[in-house]
């Protein structure tokens, strides 16, 4: 498999037909989006719908923000496909249609309702703005603007009321700015919000299992590569992180700062705190990368205000948008009958899917049922990434 | 690299001057052990010492038993490997000289002062009783007899006095059992023993990022052939886990209680409260397998009854017996002065190590600096099984 960059190919990270498989895609595709999950073709191809533009279309959040959109069948009068001036001039075609993907520049954005960015945290700042100044309702998937008072960041099963006074009729000339929560933040928050609702978390100890995808398309790459050359006794080419990725894991590249926390941990805390619009609530994490491809996993130690049974705990989680509950208990039977011990809860099945799966356990040394102990996973470019940000899209219609 | 097992070879688990290879060696060796670490050869071999025994000499275990011994100059009068019939004749050389492996029988234990034993549970408790009745000391890496209340269940850095009535010199006929704790006990608790002499540990939670080889050499074989399979685009082979393992994480295989927690996380739980003799203290425990070879990984939050600020756990630490302790602070500078962000911690770091390293840090959000959030990497093989059981046959001496 190659997996080498090529000037005049775009990579697809695509959902693949078999679970062994959630990988890069091996077969690359000359500047054509296909959606692979789809047999009939939907379009969203309407008169009356928002104008789009898509900033960084080439990387791996760009082009799933593509899938996600014909996923859902996002409506869009046009759609405007925005990279750097590397790919600019390439062909993509989306739907059925082709469009040529153009450089990124101030006037990218005449016109445009809706701006979904993910090109980066230095051009999030520098466009971001400009595209706001220009009337564009931007959804910025960086880190930016998420920790500006004034700019909402929403996971819309979340705080879906962060974001109740911006809407694409209300707009009066200017725009505005949504920030998109940090991948580990929307996966642990989808699982932990519908339990904090109910019995208020008071404490929250997170582990993380972060996949390369959170480091990018080149991150994915350069995983893959190692692995093959480690393998072929081979030393690993490090390019994107310092150290061997294959068979390792190591801190989360982050920069770490003077409390000895690197920024993607203090992500976890502080966002969390803004999100929920807590700011007592304690939260710790260690965010650590291990050799995957595109699933977040963590394990999240809840303490609670108020008693929470894990029946109860249950029952919220099976009710709650977009979480998928994993129950043990029934593969463990497999066990009891002398089967072959059965996992828990893999990484796997969550690669390409919509929801977070969460796995719910009472903290049996947590007196009076008041706390839990949760493991949940999610597709980093997606639930992570592109569908949190086309669902906050879709709020603004 | 080939990797399926071969009925005439040993298959050798040894370090590796690169730590890209720290995995399985490719080089297939004869039934020959070989220190590939040291230049000078060490004899262990002395009139005056123990007659020693090594119950499943072909395991990944029991291979380091034998890297260890020698790394270590342990001394024997004799020594004789022992292992199913399967292995049983095939030839083995150790510090130069050449062995048969025998087939475990009772009779095998005639005459043996120490037997080291690491061929699975239901050999242990086969054979584990007998070698006492014939006069052994049984080490024993299984978890067949770590809960029995009058077995020993030792880390020598910790607990040595558990230990202190059992010796050679003080036998009378019968031999006497010892455990070896679990390696992901071993583990956490030689970095968080410390810290609770000091402070009182009264709460901990664990989140572990297991490697394959607690699973046993198999398994780390399966991980390699599975990513070479999912390489090639082929569906992984599954034999050991029930699900795919490489670029995969999963809950840990062992089988899941009715409380919710499998077994490995319960082990955890109890054995710290036995080596800890203390009942009271809580311990919450999440294992996850991670695509891995031989260390394990393990984030640990701790809450202390006395408060415990970060630089004189710090301090205490580096005073601590088999630990090293990993400062991130000194790689953020590189950070600080526009370098590429360095990694606090990676684990190919311990991958063939004795020490198990630790980074900490204290607990922000825990109230009265009583909190610390230590990250813990440590070789299972070694510190979390082959060492650790060599260091209590060595208290025997």
């Amino acid at each position: 498999m190659q997996v080498t960059a090529s000037a005049h190919r775009v990579h697809l990270f695509s959902p693949s037909s078999s679970p062994a498989l959630s990988l890069p895609s091996a077969k690359h595709c000359r500047c054509r989006y296909r959606n692979a999950a789809a047999t009939t073709v939907r379009m969203g191809l309407r008169e009356d719908g928002p104008s789009v533009a898509v900033v960084g279309v080439t990387g791996a959040v760009g082009q799933e923000f593509l899938r996600v959109l014909s996923d859902r069948d996002f409506p869009y009068r046009n759609i405007r496909l925005l990279a750097s001036r590397r790919s600019a001039g390439k062909r993509l075609t989306f739907e059925d249609r082709e469009y040529t993907i153009e450089e990124l520049r101030p006037e990218s954005f005449e016109g445009i309702d809706i701006a979904l960015f993910s090109a980066g945290g230095s051009i999030s700042k520098e466009f971001g703005p400009v595209a706001v100044e220009r009337g564009s309702i931007v959804v910025d998937n960086s880190s930016a603007f998420r920790m500006v008072p004034e700019v909402p960041l929403v996971i819309p099963e979340v705080n879906p009321g962060a974001m109740a006074h911006i809407n694409l009729k209300g707009r009066s000339g200017k725009g505005a700015l949504i920030a998109n929560p940090n991948c580990s933040t929307i996966i642990c928050l989808m699982a932990a919000t519908p339990l904090h609702r109910h019995a208020k978390v008071v404490r929250m100890v997170v582990s993380t299992y972060q996949a390369a995808s959170g480091a990018g398309a080149a991150a994915m790459e350069e995983l893959l590569q190692q692995t093959h050359e480690v393998l072929d006794g081979k030393q690993p080419t490090c390019k994107i992180f310092k150290q061997q990725y294959a068979f390792n894991l190591f801190s989360h590249n982050a920069a770490v700062l003077s409390n000895g926390y690197n920024e993607e941990e203090m992500k976890l805390v502080k966002e969390t705190r803004k999100i929920w619009n807590d700011m007592d609530v304690k939260v710790t994490a260690t965010c650590i990368r291990v050799p995957v491809m595109r699933a977040h996993a963590e394990s999240v130690n809840l303490q609670f205000e108020k008693p929470l049974d894990e029946d109860t705990a249950r029952r919220i989680l099976e009710g709650a948008a977009g979480v998928t509950v994993i129950d043990d208990r029934i593969q463990s039977l497999s066990y009891a009958l002398g089967c072959h011990p059965d996992v828990r809860m893999h990484y796997l099945h969550v690669s390409n899917k919509d929801d977070v799966a969460v796995d719910d356990r009472q903290d049996l040394p947590q007196d009076g049922n008041q706390g839990l102990d949760i493991f949940v996973c999610g597709d980093q470019i997606r639930k992570g990434a592109a569908l949190n940000a086309i669902q906050i899209a879709e709020k603004l219609l």
